[in-house]
């Protein structure tokens, strides 16, 4: 059986590491790409010169194929085209926005194009746009996240049905095992952030990593749902603007509220109860810190030994 | 592979049927009961009377096993088990509320116990309370639901992570690639309630049925946070309850403003607006009214397919 996604950016194992905010640096995409798997660059907190001298260290550290996340409502994202453009990035994947905005301006210069969806309609409007490639997202992903609340389990075989193009699946997904079910579902591959949070490579703060590593069923939540939902660690921060947004408070004084700089403060400067920890639901199921090559192998090996397990199936 | 809900229940196919309120009644159950499946009554939206003619004309349709599923917080909850008792019934499913209340009686009868959970906490609960089998319901899913939001991808690993009797899953499931991607998560069955809302047997109006069938994704949500969390259409109805959510109303006042009889109005008497009308996300992938039985032998069907295409991946 072919698969489309290995095909589509040349890499031996169609897993794909989140480009997350504060976490995701050349660091973690070298090592997630060196083990086969494709690593991007979260360009979503970096300046754009950041952003430059991000894809030169990662260049350097491997030869293998690697991309860039660009979300395309970052106030920075022209700019940030620009780079990726002037470094001959060959993957990007967009998110947070519309897709019709650069796609064919990054196919012209041969770049692959993914981009992130939360429902078929927006899978349709990406196909439209000329991308590649779809991530169908759920609800129980991390960080920013779809209006609708469709999860993965039914999220994953709409988009399939809506489009002809190869789907990867995300939210939810850490183990081999949900990596087969994604497959079941019909993805070609799937991305995760949660799971390479917990990794040493990632660049966000120790405090985060270990926060990540405690939490439990019903420690995170989507919230921030009048402005752009994103899915948080259920800290004291989250229970400010969570009471908020249940009594009223308009979007407005909300985004007051908020501040600037709440996720910088959480995930990279580690203040665990006021900063902002975007993660998601699946770090219930990670206990340890591990090397971003070592989790790629992991997830492999439990993915063909769980088919293996499936193999031997019948009803 | 031993499948351990097949012998558990004595059935040839681990699929069961929801006992949803107003939808499931004996046609339903013996409908699916009859297919190979395990069909269930759904005694919460019936008084004692009603439940045991119910299943007694259950058993003149069927020789095949079938049980009743019994909401514990319920108020006639005692009267039901007495009426399950008196009438031999052999399987109960127990939801929302203490498994501990009523496992043990039932045991002494003999009778198999499954507990609907949301959360490894309760899942390991009802393993001490002594019941043979939980339900792993995700957040898609339709009706009553958890406080914690935990969905299937991420809901079933942990469950089966956390206790060793055979877990069924619940929440997005409507397809045999579903019930596939169920098993990859460690399931040994699935149950399934929106699928059979739109079968020719089940009980509820038509109205219902046909809405059910214009649902696409997004058009569910989960609401009544603050009293009982509960997924529904976004008609009416819900609109004023959001509202309200979102507004800082107090428990008492919803409850008021919630009135009584809603989901009788909705589901029994097809007031699609103003009643409160419980179905799953996986609405948005379901079609077609079909006969209870088609629907067991279309998921197999599918089941089988999709495993044999997995039976040829190698990564």
């Amino acid at each position: 059986m072919e698969n489309r996604i290995k095909t589509l950016f040349g890499i031996r194992y169609p897993v794909i590491q989140g480009g997350m905010v504060w976490c995701a640096g050349w660091e973690l995409a070298a090592a997630v790409s060196e083990a086969g798997g494709l690593g991007l660059i979260g360009s979503g907190s970096m300046s754009s010169d950041e952003l430059r001298r991000q894809i030169r260290a990662c260049r350097r550290a491997t030869r293998k194929p690697f991309g860039v996340n660009l979300p395309l409502m970052n106030a920075k994202a022209e700019s940030h085209l620009d780079v990726i453009l002037q470094e001959k990035v060959g993957i990007v994947f967009t998110s947070a926005g519309d897709p019709s905005r650069y796609t064919s301006r990054l196919k012209a210069e041969n770049v692959r194009v993914c981009h992130v969806v939360s429902s078929s309609r927006f899978a349709m409007k990406a196909l439209q746009a000329g991308v590649d490639a779809v991530v169908a997202e759920g609800f129980e992903a991390g960080g920013h996240n779809g209006r609708e609340e469709t999860t993965t389990m039914v999220l994953v075989p709409a988009v399939c049905r809506a489009v002809n193009i190869p789907v990867i699946a995300a939210g939810g997904i850490a183990t081999g095992r949900q990596m087969l079910a994604a497959f079941a579902l019909g993805a070609e591959g799937v991305q995760m952030g949660t799971r390479f949070v917990a990794s040493r490579e990632a660049s966000c703060h120790e405090n985060f990593k270990k926060k990540v590593l405690e939490l439990g069923e019903g420690d995170t939540m989507l919230a921030l749902k009048s402005l752009q939902p994103v899915r948080l660690v259920k800290n004291e921060f989250f229970e400010e603007i969570h009471w908020a947004e249940t009594h009223g408070v308009k979007p407005r004084e909300l985004k007051r509220l908020l501040g600037r700089g709440r996720s910088r403060k959480g995930m990279l400067e580690g203040n665990i109860r006021h900063g902002e920890l975007e993660i998601g639901e699946v770090s219930a199921l990670i206990d340890e810190i591990k090397g971003a090559g070592e989790i790629v192998r992991e997830i492999i090996r439990e993915f063909e030994k769980e088919l293996n397990r499936m193999k031997s199936l019948h009803l």
